[in-house]
């Protein structure tokens, strides 16, 4: 199994302890304080099974992204709503735009898809350009984009997704789009496609990166097709939302502090962690719109410097095994800026 | 999709509340205290992803089953093992020894399996005859049933669910058992299917039940055949097992002193609640191994019982939707005995 990031786990049981996982995409403020009050104050919520409906919770989602509650299906992390979608599409055939996360092909592979790319080129700094990629898309039944992308940070303007949307609807090919970084980039709320409010396009999106819980497993889909509607209710498990994942969603995304002081962090933390890296010789960084980024190393392997790293207890993830990508690439977090001071001086001693 | 128990989240949005809900049978302890002790003091564990492998997890549940890690998988709930399952085993044809848990017939319809029936009879009291049975199994890929049995209550010993499994090895057809109601019966660790180590069984099982958590998800599988532990492997959603119930299962099932005034109180309740009923006028109880028990209405409907206890701000189970029974069916949960004989005392008001 290709997991996100590095596991941590195994090389804790090796017996490595204390290390700084820069591998792991996550909000360095943490898990936020009003849900583990929410938690505390409402523990006994256990010994019911969730609402079959998720009505508050998706009623919440639906709030937070200026939405109807149709338009919502929620689940057990971002993760079952991509294995759910394609289940409930079953497509034959579709094309990933990459390098990019690893679990569509998964997804694609539990429903016997044939997978194709479409391949961003590094000496184009893995931008999308629209009337090259509109003259290369094969019929097939769905294109999946991850915006912002991972692992290449680049994100796709929303006349642009626009734009491809219709040129895929004539061709009546789906657009499953990623958002699961979104929110890290100002302004998202204009920029997400869930404002095209479009049949032809899903959306993914996850509380985990954001809110700082990728143990709690929470995500949801967004889409405006009601023909899909019933065909992910019949496909869906039961109660797959835990009961603490369902206070989340309701508190986390009414808490505007640290909403606020997220948004603020990665603003200044982002560009400053970019052209720092910059300075650095032997590697160059691709500009990011996110809370990563992708680094390439001039003259080293990713593998040797995963271990150089690790051995100053710092975990990066070795980004070689992304399609399109080869030896060369890592992907480092952007935490606080304390974190990220150490690692960058790791990696200048290691890679200079 | 057809719920366990009632929708109480719907009544409540309808305006009824404090409603007691004896559709759903969970133990009346509540959330073992241990457990939320450790989930405060570990709230920071959701920053992380869970480990994907789950070692201390399936270790902790290997050894409460006197086990190796290897024969446990774990889930999202039961019902993500045993959508897991079928995914993984892709059955052309199952039988399914009925009445009995809805989610079966769903888990093999999303893998197009076509489903047949061994229908249990109320003139026997739901008891499955091994001879008979034997003579009735025809050529499919597996037979699933569910024991202690839901909704009846019924429990076959392990010499005859060895027989049974012997039977079906000839032919050929594989074993999933469901144990999830199993703790209820003293001594159970005799008893579990698990004990015969056969590739051939594949043992579900939950922590909703005994320990009260059903809003926590987290469910487990016991099997000894590595065919399909490679294929459980890949079907299988990365992290799909949140960090708390993660944590949920490496203390609960240590918790001694819960288990054992579980045990002391389902021993003595669930005989107890058996002769109460069967002094009610107009019902017939079937004896129950287990912390439910089924009740046939002899001159009412499930329907209008159900109604009428509502009014009495008690949720029943309208079993008639079990296939094998008919509309004059409903199921109760066991609880307290506070409660029991409030529910005991509702029941004889509207049937009698």
């Amino acid at each position: 199994m290709d997991l996100h990031g590095g596991n941590i786990y195994r090389l804790e049981r090796e017996g490595k302890s204390s290390i700084l996982d820069y591998s792991s995409n996550i909000n360095p403020l943490g898990v936020p304080e009003t849900f583990k009050k929410a938690v505390i104050e409402n523990f006994d919520v256990l010994v019911k099974y969730p609402d079959p409906d998720y009505i508050e919770l998706r009623s919440s989602i639906s709030k937070y992204n200026s939405l109807n509650i149709e338009n919502v299906v929620v689940g057990n992390g971002a993760t079952e709503v991509l294995f759910l979608y394609m289940q409930a599409l079953r497509p034959k055939k579709a094309l990933i735009v990459a390098p990019s996360f690893a679990e569509y092909k998964r997804a694609l592979e539990s429903v016997d898809c044939e997978i194709i790319y479409y391949k961003l080129l590094p000496e184009k700094n893995f931008a999308l350009n629209i009337e090259e990629f509109s003259k290369n898309i094969p019929q097939c039944d769905l294109v999946i984009i991850c915006n912002p992308n991972n692992p290449t940070g680049t994100f796709i303007p929303l006349e642009n997704i626009k734009r491809i949307n219709n040129i895929l609807k004539v061709k009546k090919i789906k657009l499953f789009i990623d958002e699961a970084f979104i929110e890290f980039i100002k302004g998202w709320e204009e920029m997400t496609a869930a404002n095209l409010r479009d049949e032809n396009i899903f959306i993914m999106r996850a509380l985990t990166k954001f809110f700082a819980v990728p143990g709690l497993r929470l995500g949801y889909g967004i889409y405006f097709d009601k023909e899909i509607a019933s065909q992910l209710l019949m496909k869906k498990e039961p109660w797959s939302v835990n009961s603490f994942a369902d206070i989340a969603g309701k508190v986390m995304l009414k808490d505007e502090k640290y909403i606020t002081a997220t948004e603020e962090w990665i603003d200044k933390e982002k560009k400053w962690f970019f052209e720092e890296c910059n300075k650095i010789n032997k590697i160059r960084a691709y500009k990011t719109n996110t809370n990563f980024i992708l680094i390439k190393l001039i003259a080293d392997t990713a593998e040797n410097i995963k271990v150089k790293m690790l051995e100053k207890n710092i975990l990066v993830r070795d980004a070689s095994n992304f399609v399109g990508l080869d030896e060369h690439y890592i992907r480092l977090a952007i935490k606080n800026r304390d974190n990220n001071i150490k690692v960058l001086e790791a990696l200048k001693e290691v890679v200079e």
